[in-house]
């Protein structure tokens, strides 16, 4: 069983890879609901959302989010009747919402109502939320305390952030699952994803990074930094606001306690590094195109695996 | 001010009809809510949505209920989720409805959240539900108890009614404005909507009985059955299963104690007919056009008119 620990965006990018390369069932992902809010009273869960419409093939490439070819019907009367709508849902994208609050309404974990959803959609992969405790980002700026989703869609990370922190984390547990996924793995891969706000939640939760730590499985991470410059999103603004100098290799020194092999831009490996116990190469870690996307799944599981044959050497 | 209460279907264009002929702002719909339901998660008012869409001009003239020219994108996707799906939401309706739900959410009464989407509409006319307690409509069938929507809807009204009770309505009031509005109105009229189930449950609430029988307005009906049958929905089954033969008449012995005049088909107005205390006149009661639907407001309001003219005489 392959797991990836995964934010949206990107990492729904390299989960689509993933699954050209792996068999859906092999694969688990385990993944950010830091950026999960209440809106229009229902309950949005964004990253598990791209990561089941990109197993699903629905994905919109366009946006990277929500349904491909969706309508905003709905969205235009919300707006219409006085309702708030920077935070933009399809009336596809919607359904997914009004059922997981019904199930959730019904008395179904996070994990049970994932798992309705992405099966009634097709996707056999593994869907797993980091909890099914409720586990807020919230993000410190000069105009106060922000949601991601504030912070990140209605500011469009235009404010500078002083820092993060994730409300709930420390009475939070992992979801059934989660760690038991983490230890039997045969691989875990770190999707590029913002290491500060999509893959910081999931490793806020206690007990998920001593399970990174502990696993017999190889840990590969792909960087998000590209130069000193993230893909996309605020992954280098929100690495300076939390100390970390926005560079490729710095993502080994925040995953360093449980990393064996971080793939940062091949153009940005000058030579054969170690960053601490972890190996650093290069790949070809912009995904425009859906063979980039499984070249890259494939240069980090066969990192992963190297690391494997040298422990078992 | 003119009050009308009204149910959905007939309702609604009878609605249309008097709007077309006096000033929105003179109008006061009390609408009934008893169909109301929770559904999928959100809480539709189907009565007050085709009242206030009705008075907005976006009533769907072909399904007499929802938004003109509606897309149903959502509820496929809903269905394709394992949601249900016999009760059928469009795109732009369900804007109304997750408004509605968030603004009760939020602590407003009905009667607010009501007002608030009426006049993001448009609606000038004050759109009143019956009450701001939950009163909900029940049908005993030889199959349990339904709800109303339950045997209007899913069951298509095909399994024989045996009764009718209103649940919540010993501990209803009339909600804010509606005796107010009763007993300082220039004409009461009664849509042709369904007696039992349209206009029974505002009946049903303690203090609106009253305020017909005790106001100095006069009180006009239009019967929604034509010949031995209603001109649209289950009016006819669900009178004779609370004990009334299904003829026009009837329609002033169930208004009995507070009607002044009765308006019917013309073709089933054999002679001037009195029925208790009540005026029985004939009128073009089928509404298929506009036009229809101005002309049997203004007769009647002419009919209500009549009877002040009489008792002021």
């Amino acid at each position: 069983m392959i797991v990836v620990l995964t934010g949206g965006t990107g990492g729904a990018k390299f989960v689509q890879g993933l699954a050209r390369i792996a068999p859906q069932r092999e694969i688990t992902a385990i993944v950010n609901i830091g950026d999960d809010l209440r809106w229009w009273g229902l309950h949005i869960s964004p990253d598990l959302d791209s990561i089941t419409y990109a197993l699903a093939g629905v994905l919109s490439p366009e946006r990277g989010w929500g349904f491909a070819g969706d309508t905003f019907t709905c969205l235009e009367r919300m707006r219409k009747l006085g309702a708030d709508g920077w935070f933009q849902l399809g009336d596809r994208d919607l359904a997914t919402h009004l059922r997981r609050t019904q199930l959730l309404e019904d008395g179904l974990t996070l994990t049970a109502a994932t798992a309705e959803i992405a099966h009634a959609m097709g996707v056999t992969a593994q869907v797993l939320p980091m909890s099914d405790d409720r586990v807020e980002t919230r993000v410190l700026t000069a105009q106060g305390e922000l949601s991601f989703q504030e912070y990140f869609v209605r500011e469009r990370y235009r404010i500078e952030p002083m820092g993060v922190r994730f409300e709930g984390a420390g009475q939070a547990s992992p979801a059934p699952g989660v760690v038991d996924a983490i230890c039997s793995a045969s691989a875990v891969l770190i999707a590029p994803s913002n290491p500060i706000t999509s893959i910081g939640p999931i490793l806020s939760v206690p007990g998920i990074r001593h399970a990174l730590q502990t696993t017999s499985a190889p840990v590969a991470a792909v960087s998000p930094i590209v130069g000193n410059a993230a893909v996309s999103g605020p992954a280098a603004e929100l690495m300076r606001a939390q100390g970390y100098p926005s560079s490729p290799v710095e993502i080994a020194k925040i995953y360093a306690d449980f990393l064996d092999v971080l793939l940062i831009e091949e153009t940005d490996l000058t030579a054969a590094a170690h960053v601490g116990s972890a190996n650093v190469i290069g790949a070809r870690t912009i995904m425009r195109s859906d063979d980039d996307k499984a070249s890259l799944a494939r240069a980090a599981l066969a990192a992963a695996e190297a690391v494997r044959s040298r422990a078992g050497a």
